[in-house]
C-alpha cells in the first residue's frame, strides 16, 4: 500500500527531525528559550502568576491518563507548557519566598545546566562519563577538605584512587543519609572470620553474630524526617530511631543523650550511630558536635552529621566555629542544592575514612568491574547525571570568599529580622535564629503578658486558638502569592507545648530588609480578614475574662 | 576602614550580579549556550574530541582539593569548561555509540531542561511545585495506564487522590527497584494487632512475628546489579537473592525456579518476591513474565518486573506481546533515561495496587502533612526536581505512535546488525537479539568450526585466548573514539561457559546501517593491530595442531 509506507515514511522523517533540527529562535519554544536565556528573573516575574488557582482547578489540566496517540507540535506543546505549567508554578527564586530552602539560582547555573544536560554523560562509569569522573571525585575530594582539612599528602593519594570513594554525590540529602547509615551498618558487622558481612548474610544472622539485640540511631526531635525513611528500610525499625529531647535552644540534650545510651546499653541494643544536625531543617540549629564526637568514641559507635542545610557555614570564618567537632565526624551530608545555590538535585556524603565506602562496594560484570574509575560502584544509585559539573562552577566561580559572603548576609539577614519581629507589637519570635532560619508566631503583646499569667487551661484554650490563626494565616498568605513563608508545628519551652509557628528561611541574597518588612506588614493585613478576626476576638474575650493571678503554670 | 567597606561593597554587587545579570549573548558562555541552542549534534561533533587522552593525565586538570578562595570570572571557567570538560567528554548521543543504554535526545528536551531549571521546583511538596504535582501525578497515571490497562473510572478515582500515588518517580531505575522491593517487604509485614508492622519494629521481630527464617528475592542470573544493593539495603542479604539459571535465550529457567522456590519453603525461608525482567541490561531478553506472574500468585508472594530498558516496548502494536503478563505485576519499574529519551536521571516505579505505597508512608509537621498531596510522603528520596515534566513533554510531543516507531525501528536495526554479524567470517552472534540489544564476540568462521570438535582442554584454551582478544578489541576502539560497543562476561550455552563478549545496544535512531557495518569494519582493522594478532596467531597454531575427532564436550 503506498499510501501507509509514504505516511510511514514522512513519519520517519518527523522522528529523524526531532532528534537533529534544533528548534528555531522565531518558534514559541525558542523564543521562550531566548526569553530565559535574556532574563530569567524577568521571566519568571512576568509568567508566573500571582492569580491563585486552587490545586483541583490545576489538576483538571492534567487529568488524562491517556498517553496521547499522535505526535503534537512542539510549539502547541509549548504554549500548554506555558499557560498550564509555568503560570501555575511557584516562584521558588522570588525573595519574597522565604518558606522553604529553595532561592534564586546565580544566572551562569542555567547555560551550565544546557551543556550537562547535552552532554548527557552517565556518572556511573567512566565510559560514559570520562572528564566527569575525575571532576565528581575533585568535588567530592573539596567538600571532604572543607569538613576535614586533612592535608595536601591525604588528598593526593585519595583523591583518584579508584578502589576507593572519599564521597558518594547523590540525588539529595535523604539518599546521602541513607548511604551514610548503610555504610555505618555494614562496617559494624564487617565480615569476620566465618561470618561474611551483613551485606551477604543479612541483619537476622548480623545480630546473632554480634550477640546483640538490635541496633539504634540517635538523633535529637529535630532529625530530618528522611533518617526514619533510612531505619526503615535499613530494617532497624522506626522504633529504634531514638528521639532525644532538646535544650531551649534546640539543640540536642547531652545529658539524656548518654543517660539514653546507657539504657539502651542495658538492653543489649548497639547504638549504630549518633547523628548531629548542623542547621536543623526547622529551627536551624546547631548540634553539640564537639561533645557527641567524643560520645561517639566512648561508644565506639559511628558518628554521622546531617549539615544537608548548615554545612556550608564552613565557608565563613566568623561563623565556622559553630560546626566545631564536623571534624570528627565519622561521615557528612551536604546538599548542594540548598546552601550551594545549585539547582534541585544534588547531594553529597563524605567520609572520614577513604576506605568507608568499601562497605557498600558492589561490581557489575559489564560495568564496575574491579579496579576501575567507575563512581557507580560506590554510590547507592545507578545511572546519574553530570550534576557535579554544577558544584564545580559554583565553587569555582563564586569561590569560598563568596560563599562566605552569602552565609554572613544570611545570618545577619535573619538576625535582623528576628529584630523587626521582636519589636513587633503583634508577632512573637518562637526560635531564635543561630544560622539563617528562624520561627515566630502572630501573638500581640497583649496577649502574650495575659498568657504569662495564666492558668494552664486558659494557656491551652489561647494557644489553640492562636494555632488556627497562625495556620490561616500562613494559608492565606500562600494562596494571594506575593510573599510566601512556611508553618510548622514547634515545642516551645516558654509554654511547654508544640504551637504552629511561622517559619522563614533567609538564604536567597536578594532578599532585602524591605521585604522582610513587606512580608509582616501583608501578615497584619491578613489577620485582619474576618475569617481570622473572628478567632482573634475569641482570644481578646478570654484574655478579657481573665483575673489576673494566680500564675501560669507555664509562665515565664 | 573605608578601603576594606569598600572592597566589601563591591564584593556585594558582584554577588548580586551573579544572581540578576544574565550572560551576555557575545560573552563566552553566552556563545556556547547559543551553538548549543543552535545546533547540538553540531556542537557536540565539534567539541568532543576524537583524541584519546588517558584517564590519568585528564585527571590532573581536576587535581586540587582546595576550594578556590576567590572567586572566577565565569568567561575564564566557561574556557576551562570547554577545554577541559566538554572536550573530554564521551560523545554519548553519537550514533555510533552504541555499546550503552544512552542515545540521541529530541532536542527539545533542551529548551524544556531549561525552563525546568530555571523554575527550580521541588516536588517533594506541593507549596515548592504547584502544578507540577498534578503533572507528576498524570505522568505516573499514563505510565500505569500503559502497563495495567485499568479503565477510565479506575483512573478518575486514583489519579489525584491525596492518600495514595499510583507510584512513585525516582532518579533513577536503581531507587525505582528499591522502592518496589521496600513496599513489598513493608506489606509483607504490615501491621496486624500488636504487631506495628516491619517499619516500625524492624526486620528481626517481623520475622519472629511470621515465623520464619529469613525473605528471599529470585530473579535471573541476568538480573541488574541494583537488586543486590537492595537486597543488602532492605537487610536481607545478598545470600538471600537467589540467582536463577536461564535458558539459552537468557530467560529464567521456571523449572529451576519453582524446585527452588520449593527447597526454599523447606528451609522455611518466605520469598519476598520474585521478579522478572522485561529487557535485561546486557542482552535484553524478557522472561515468561506469564508464567512468573502465576507462580508469584501460587506462593501469595510479590511480583516486580524490572523494564527499566523494555518497558516503552509496551507502546509497539506489534512487539507489545513480548511482555505479556506485565499487567499481572504487582510493580514495575521504568527508566525514562533510556527508551523514553529523556536526560538522564528520570525513573519510575508504578504499582498495580494503588494503595500498596501507603506501606513506606511517611510524613513530617512542616511538609508532607496528613491529606495532603505532597508526592514525598510516598516516595524514597526527598527533595526532587521536575523531571516529570521532561517525560510529560516525551509523551506528548512524541506520542505513542512515535514511540512505536522508535522500538520498532530499534528492534529491526538489532535484527539487520544480527544479520550482518552472522554472515561476517569474522564475528559470532553469542546472544540473538529478543528486543533491540545483542552481543557477539571476534571468533574467525575457522575457529568456530574447529572449536565444534575440540576437546574440552583445547577449547578452554582457545576461548581464553579469544576473551583477551575481544578485551582488547573493544578497548582500543573505544579509545580511538570513533565507535563503540561495551563488553561483559556471559555465559554462553552452546561453550558451556562465561565469555567475554562485545554488546551492542541499537536504540539511537540516528544510527544507520552504515554506522553499522562500519563498527565493524573498525574492528577488523583494530584485530589486525600486532597485539591481537599475537594472540590471534597463538589461536590458529592450537587449530592447526588439532586432530578432527573426537567431539568437544561442548561440541553442537
Amino acid at each position: 500500500m503506498p499510501k501507509t509506507r509514504e505516511s510511514a515514511r514522512a513519519n520517519l522523517e518527523n522522528l529523524y527531525r526531532i532528534f537533529t533540527v534544533p528548534e528555531a529562535p522565531e518558534s514559541t519554544l525558542g523564543a521562550i528559550d531566548q526569553a530565559i536565556t535574556a532574563n530569567v528573573a524577568g521571566f519568571l516575574q512576568t509568567h508566573i502568576v500571582a492569580l491563585e488557582r486552587s490545586l483541583d482547578e490545576i489538576e483538571t489540566d492534567f487529568s488524562s491518563s491517556v498517553i496521547p496517540e499522535n505526535p503534537t507540535f512542539v510549539s502547541e506543546y509549548t504554549e500548554f507548557v506555558r499557560e498550564k505549567l509555568v503560570a501555575q508554578s511557584v516562584h521558588t527564586a522570588a525573595p519574597g519566598f522565604i518558606g522553604h530552602m529553595t532561592s534564586a539560582l546565580p544566572y551562569f547555573m542555567l547555560p551550565l545546566s544546557r551543556i550537562m544536560t547535552a552532554l548527557n554523560q552517565n556518572l556511573v562509569k567512566v565510559e560514559t562519563s570520562k572528564a566527569f569522573t575525575p571532576m565528581e571525585r575533585q568535588v567530592l575530594a573539596m567538600l571532604h577538605r572543607l569538613v576535614y582539612r586533612e592535608d595536601e599528602d591525604f588528598y593526593e593519594r585519595w583523591i583518584h584512587d579508584s578502589r576507593n570513594a572519599l564521597g558518594a554525590f547523590c540525588s539529595g540529602g535523604t539518599i546521602a543519609n541513607l548511604t551514610a547509615l548503610w555504610a555505618a551498618r555494614n562496617r559494624l558487622f564487617a565480615p569476620q572470620g566465618d561470618f561474611r558481612g551483613i551485606a551477604q548474610e543479612g541483619l537476622v544472622r548480623s545480630l546473632n553474630h554480634m550477640g546483640c539485640e538490635g541496633l539504634a540511631v540517635l538523633v535529637s526531635r529535630r532529625g530530618h524526617y528522611s533518617l526514619g525513611k533510612a531505619v526503615d528500610l535499613l530494617a532497624i525499625g522506626r522504633d529504634n530511631l531514638v528521639l532525644i529531647e532538646t535544650d531551649e535552644k534546640n539543640r540536642i540534650d547531652m545529658a539524656k543523650l548518654r543517660e539514653k545510651c546507657r539504657r539502651l546499653q542495658d538492653e543489649n541494643i548497639r547504638p549504630l550511630s549518633l547523628v548531629g544536625i548542623a542547621g536543623t531543617t526547622e529551627t536551624g540549629n546547631i548540634d553539640p558536635l564537639d561533645a557527641m564526637a567524643d560520645l561517639a568514641l566512648e561508644l565506639d559507635c559511628h558518628f554521622h552529621v546531617d549539615a544537608a542545610w548548615g554545612g556550608p557555614t564552613l565557608f565563613s570564618e566568623s561563623h565556622r566555629h559553630l560546626l566545631d567537632g564536623i571534624s570528627h565526624a565519622d561521615s557528612v551530608t551536604m546538599d548542594a542544592h540548598k546552601q550551594l545555590y545549585v539547582p534541585m538535585g544534588a547531594g553529597m556524603v563524605v567520609f572520614k575514612d577513604p576506605t568507608a565506602l568499601s562497605a557498600i562496594e558492589h561490581h557489575a560484570a559489564y560495568i564496575l568491574r574491579h579496579g576501575s574509575k567507575d563512581l557507580g560502584s560506590h554510590t547507592l544509585e545507578g545511572s546519574r547525571p553530570g550534576k557535579a559539573m554544577l558544584v564545580h562552577a559554583g565553587l569555582s566561580i563564586i569561590g569560598r570568599k563568596g560563599y562566605e559572603l552569602l552565609i554572613d548576609m544570611g545570618i545577619a539577614r535573619a538576625a535582623t529580622f528576628a529584630g523587626m519581629i521582636d519589636r513587633h507589637p503583634d508577632f512573637e519570635l518562637t526560635s531564635e535564629p543561630e544560622l539563617n532560619i528562624l520561627t515566630y508566631r502572630y501573638c500581640p503583646q497583649r496577649v502574650r503578658e495575659k498568657l504569662a499569667w495564666a492558668t494552664a487551661e486558659q494557656c491551652a484554650e489561647i494557644n489553640d486558638l492562636l494555632d488556627q490563626v497562625n495556620q490561616l494565616l500562613q494559608k492565606y498568605q500562600r494562596e494571594a502569592g506575593k510573599t510566601f513563608v512556611s508553618r510548622t508545628r514547634l515545642r516551645v519551652a516558654r509554654y511547654g507545648r508544640e504551637l504552629t509557628v511561622l517559619r522563614a528561611v533567609l538564604a536567597n541574597p536578594l532578599t532585602s530588609d524591605e521585604i522582610l518588612g513587606a512580608v509582616l506588614a501583608e501578615q497584619g493585613e491578613i489577620v485582619k480578614q474576618a475569617e481570622l478576626q473572628a478567632l482573634v476576638q475569641q482570644i481578646e474575650a478570654l484574655c478579657a475574662g481573665m483575673a489576673d493571678p494566680p500564675a501560669c503554670a507555664a509562665g515565664p
